[in-house]
């Protein structure tokens, strides 16, 4: 089984990349998005007050611009990437945009007509210093913001395998939790075993081949336990689980950046009258959701149907954000379930669904499933149990 | 022990915050950074595709702007905030930054000096919108991004102690990580082991008002183990330990979001000549650093100590990183120990100390230790112990 992203289709990705700015009239473009950046490479890294960055120059050929010190991690990816530069470090004696600069102008940047997602790195890390424009003459600074992001809506086979595998230790990391929660044992005990018992499973099944790229296998409940679990998204508040408690639960693992998202309603020993009732209405929301993701309907379509049948039962007042969003590299993505959002949807894009009720003084009411849209309609990618005797925790 | 920062202290922030816009001869300000807001009002949320800001109207009202979402959680930090207001759902029927242009008009920003730290909110998770300029007509937008960041750079008494508190349970994570390591263990298996039991012991300590806002207690080796430690920002490979291998950590917790840095160079059973020269330079190159660090001189003095000792030992070659950076609500701040920085050190300012070696074939080198400026010099606020006997894992 492969844990990462070929680079055959890393190459492919950069086609398409470079496609889309010749259909712009570009003559090269310049990234800074650390996501977007490793989408188009495969060259993972943290960010910090040291800038980075991708560009491809008028020639078509690629290159990374990174601090010395990663540079000999960058080079570990010259067969999908043609240049690997560094400069010496941020602020530096000289600014790291100046050697930044430089590199452009080798490369034949000044007077084109330039791609840029951002004009200027940016990182809350500490970093200060001048844009783009500031430092080149350009024909045109253009916007291509949004160029990559659009690309990964759609995922790949490969893809949709990392994100599978992703759906499996998010599976355990979750079956634990539930098999640790007990009333009088608080959130972050539960959670910090679960986590790493599914993390210990994870490593063990996996091997020396698995690159997490993000978080390994977790479990938790970021404060969602009891009364707090009417906070949607609550921190965490360590509290101590008791009888009766709703509480509202994720879970997810990183493949090689890939996420999914599993979230589950569960009750600690008990369930009232009242939690059942919210809990049948949360389940038919989500219901009413699957049944209307379908290739070809604006992502719109879902919300609509799922506001509706929110209103018919009278619990509008009770809903507090959309249904649900896309996830991949990042755990919240563009395009979302949401009214206002009319991305058609199409086979290859994968969404939470996640409706959610929230009452006060009694708890919150949410599952989210990771679901993949299909030619037909839509495949669930997590496979946890959704009903209700199978969420209450013994 | 108070766990985090009072009411009273919100409060004169936002009275010095006031009062630096008032000297720009701004009449009103809106801010975007979540760790920025969190700063001037105690409000701490994990920001998303849905935006969020706070500000500051013509008449010195403080504002939450929010969504529905988030709306009764705002609620609860009324004694430090004037108003909350929300908005539906992003993207929403109507752009929750048409609402944010109805509540800006409404509090008097037409027309007026208005300081932001950015011109529009700006997130990787799927958010799209338009910038200020686009709604509002102003008699100036004027960048403030760096006033809040300057602030922070200043550390409060009460601020040190949570970074003290921070430190305490770095090294607790920090002294099962060592305990932990031995030959044949995989490196995921001994951090998730190591940042368990430190969490469980913290909150069984700290009881129920600890708040991480942030990661709890944890110690890892983000890859840097045996010849990957000479990467000196190496993701995470899983590998397993062997003897004779070289260790480069990292542990810390976080306190109501304020955190600590500890890491340190150990080694695995054994140490050859070869690893002890190294770490001695390391560990002479830090001693550098310390003495250095006075309240009154430019950041750039200590790293120019540093260097000129690196540079007297003819392993300038070996160095691929600047000294230090300063720590409190994010792991990196600014300012830095960086020949390009010439902050003047003042008390009350944190900073790690963590110049490193890196040899391709052997290892890295690098402690890095958590420091504060004080009136006379420094305090070493982390305390694991640094000597090699000390760092031999067994």
């Amino acid at each position: 089984m492969r844990l990462s992203i070929s680079k055959e289709e890393i190459l492919t990705r950069q086609e398409r990349f470079l496609q889309k700015l010749l259909e712009k009239e570009l003559d090269c473009a310049i990234l800074f998005s650390p996501i977007d950046i490793f989408y188009l490479t495969g060259f993972h890294f943290h960010p910090t007050e040291r800038p980075m960055a991708f560009y491809i120059d008028p020639e078509h050929k690629t290159h990374l611009f990174v601090p010395y010190l990663e540079e000999e991690h960058a080079q570990d990816f010259t067969a999908q990437i043609h240049y690997v530069h560094s400069y010496p470090e941020y602020p530096g004696i000289k600014h790291p945009m100046e050697y930044f600069k430089d590199e452009l102008v080798k490369a034949g940047f000044q007077g084109k007509r330039i791609g840029v997602d951002s004009i200027g790195y940016g990182s809350p890390s500490g970093y200060r210093g001048p844009s783009l424009d500031q430092l080149l003459e350009a024909k045109e600074f253009q916007s291509i913001k949004y160029v990559i992001p659009d690309m990964r809506a759609v995922k790949s086979p490969a893809e949709i395998e990392l994100i599978n595998e992703s759906c499996r230790w998010g599976n355990l990391a979750h079956r634990l939790l539930q098999k640790y929660s007990k009333p009088g044992l608080s959130e972050l005990e539960i959670t910090s075993r679960a986590s790493t018992e599914s993390t210990l499973a994870m490593i063990e099944t996996l091997g020396a081949d698995y690159k997490p790229h993000g978080e390994t296998a977790f479990a938790l409940f970021r404060g969602q336990i009891g009364e707090m679990s009417a906070y949607p998204h609550a921190v965490t508040q360590n509290a101590v689980l008791k009888t009766g408690d709703t509480l509202v639960t994720a879970s997810s693992a990183s493949i090689w950046g890939y996420k999914s998202e599993l979230e589950r309603t569960m009750f600690v020993k008990e369930v009232s009258k009242e939690q059942e009732t919210f809990f049948q209405y949360m389940y038919d929301a989500q219901e009413v959701a699957f049944q209307h993701i379908k290739p070809g309907k604006p992502t719109s379509y879902v919300e609509e149907a799922v506001q509706r049948y929110f209103k018919e039962n009278n619990i509008t007042h009770l809903t507090r954000h959309h249904t649900g969003h896309a996830i991949g590299l990042l755990f919240h993505e563009a395009p979302f379930f949401d009214l206002g959002d009319h991305t058609i949807m199409q086979p290859g894009m994968v969404f939470t669904v996640e409706p959610g009720i929230y009452v006060k003084g009694l708890g919150g009411f949410r599952h989210s499933d990771t679901v993949l849209v299909t030619e037909n309609g839509m495949e669930m990618l997590t496979y946890y149990p959704r009903d209700l005797e199978s969420l209450i925790c013994y």
